[in-house]
């Protein structure tokens, strides 16, 4: 194997951080307060813009560089929208149909609209006024004139990796640094030329084989949640780590009530990978929709229109402290999670051995 | 996080060895050779013995004790024999007709015996004979008072854990050391009080987990296959790593030319866990049999009986050339593997940093 350093520069230096570590963006669960914390910090904080229309994306920016003059990510979904035929969305509300009868609540003859838009020109008009140092993607890349745009004000491009071939992809297509998302990650896989889940590696494995195959730094995500697990994932040679469960409990987090108390319970010790939240593939603790659905449902309807019917359990259901139909994102190791201010865990996350 | 320390002994002055590495036992692919090249390097070689009735295990033992008189470890299965129905033996041959009838070949009336037999006395007795310093398990421990006896001549005891739950229970009963078998790691899955595989763990984050949750020391297995991942492993909380994939490609080994050609090949990038070759979850790489009929199959009848039929395949199709239904054990990170003697590679592995 060979781990490769292609140039001398840190990451640190390379983002102007004190600190090699990114905060995973969380969309749903994390704003500008907790991307604030970090990067005031000294790490690189990230704002989850997937679900930010370009009036809510421009509100959150603006607190967000009311709250810090560091640099920050800002993060957005690349997917290519699918049209969603009337034969698939019933049959995902057939599946679901037994729950809305349950919860006494009307299916509606239609889904809801999506609620996770891709990256496109209007997003970019907005962040143009902002120029964030860096802007990261899940789900592959925009369009090769929008990334050039980006890069026209120096921002970094970073984007994820669940194989590869993707990090090979990534590389190819212009990206500055590559996220190599081991499987043990929370939330959704970014995967982009694969829908084969068995191709998912764990970090430990594909770290090495990210940083052997590509000649940009790399950034292991998935299961790092102490300082000796920065230490390690250094240790294999990524020029960083990229850390979102572990900040899930701290103050600044919107993490809801529901969704706290899960990752403070037993529950948290199962996790999978499970479509039936969005219609692509995350990682979340096993809930009743996961467990009786799930964890992968033939019958869900196409990324992220499955989120529009799921929405309505929701709805219904949390407010009776009922976290059946919750989304409860979750990497495989939530051991660094504490009750305690961002930046005071990101110290703990960086000290070094 | 809590990583434990809870007696100052090394490793290495546990075993009596002098590199913090064991060679993972991989039954099929290595014998005597492979074991005692390890050992006499300063590692712990390991005699895969689950496929040895009472009398080769006698022999393979004769030969490992004449190759080196350092510390070794032989290892078993502890699977509960399942009694396999006439009529789950007829779904398996169904869903392999089609390969019997395109390699011209007649599918017996009933399977062959199994090939794997779990321990038992009679390999105690043999044991008894050579009292290995170190024993190690699969699927869980034989019975109390077979585990007395093997420690009655002071063997320690290990067996590998796939879950935190596997990693107390194992403790509970009697451990002296705990393997974390990551989801990484090539051949069988050690599961044994888990049949879902959505419980499965990549290194990194289940590492510090079992650390966390367990008293005795802790061995990483799973995507290790440098010094660095060596020293990876080690920063996240444990005492040594048990390394299999990695000594594939050294002289030692038993690899078939077949099993070699893939492992050097493209083919090596995608793995998967597989049900199809012996009806228990075990990670290979993915070759005809496992994307045709698996990876996971409903038809696959109890472990090992699956094996019984894909054996008669593999003997037709194999001096071919022809590997679609050969076994091609492998964990998600080969890159570690070179056709170089066994000791040079342990070396390479133990090269501080």
């Amino acid at each position: 194997m060979g781990i490769k350093h292609s140039d001398k520069a840190t990451l640190q230096q390379r983002l102007n951080i004190e600190v090699p570590i990114i905060q995973a963006p969380m969309a749903g669960v994390q704003g500008a307060e907790l991307a604030a914390a970090i990067s005031n910090a000294g790490g690189l904080g990230s704002l989850p813009c997937a679900m930010l229309n370009p009036s809510a994306l421009k509100d959150e920016l603006q607190r967000l560089t009311a709250l810090t003059d560091k640099p920050f990510n800002v993060n957005f979904f690349c997917h290519k929208p699918a049209t969603v035929s009337p034969l698939q969305t019933r049959s995902w509300f057939e599946s679901l149909s037994p729950y809305f009868q349950e919860l006494n609540i009307e299916a509606p003859g239609e889904g809801p609209g999506a609620s996770r838009e891709p990256f496109g020109d209007q997003a970019l008009e907005v962040l143009e006024q902002f120029k964030p140092a860096v802007v990261s993607f899940h789900f592959g890349l925009p369009e090769p004139a929008q990334l050039q745009q980006l890069k026209s004000w120096g921002a970094r491009i970073l984007s994820s990796a669940t194989t590869v071939e993707e990090a090979r992809w990534l590389e190819d297509n212009g990206v500055d640094i590559v996220i190599a998302q081991g499987v043990e990650a929370g939330g959704h896989r970014g995967s982009f030329l694969t829908q084969d889940m068995t191709t998912q590696t764990g970090t430990m494995a594909f770290v090495p084989r990210v940083c052997a195959a590509v000649s940009v730094p790399v950034i292991a995500a998935g299961g790092i949640a102490s300082a000796e697990g920065v230490a390690a994932a250094m240790m294999l040679g990524s020029a960083g780590v990229q850390i979102g469960t572990t900040f899930l409990l701290c103050p600044e987090a919107k993490t809801s009530a529901l969704h706290r108390a899960a990752l403070k319970s037993e529950a948290v010790h199962h996790t999978a990978l499970t479509n039936v939240f969005t219609g692509k593939p995350a990682r979340s603790i096993v809930n009743r929709l996961v467990r009786e659905v799930g964890p992968m449902a033939d019958t869900v309807s196409p990324f992220p229109s499955a989120a529009g019917p799921v929405s309505l359990l929701r709805a219904a259901a949390e407010p009776n402290g009922n976290d059946d139909f919750t989304p409860l994102w979750s990497g495989q190791n939530a051991t660094g999670c504490q009750e305690i201010p961002a930046a005071e865990l990101l110290q703990k996350l960086s000290a070094a051995r």
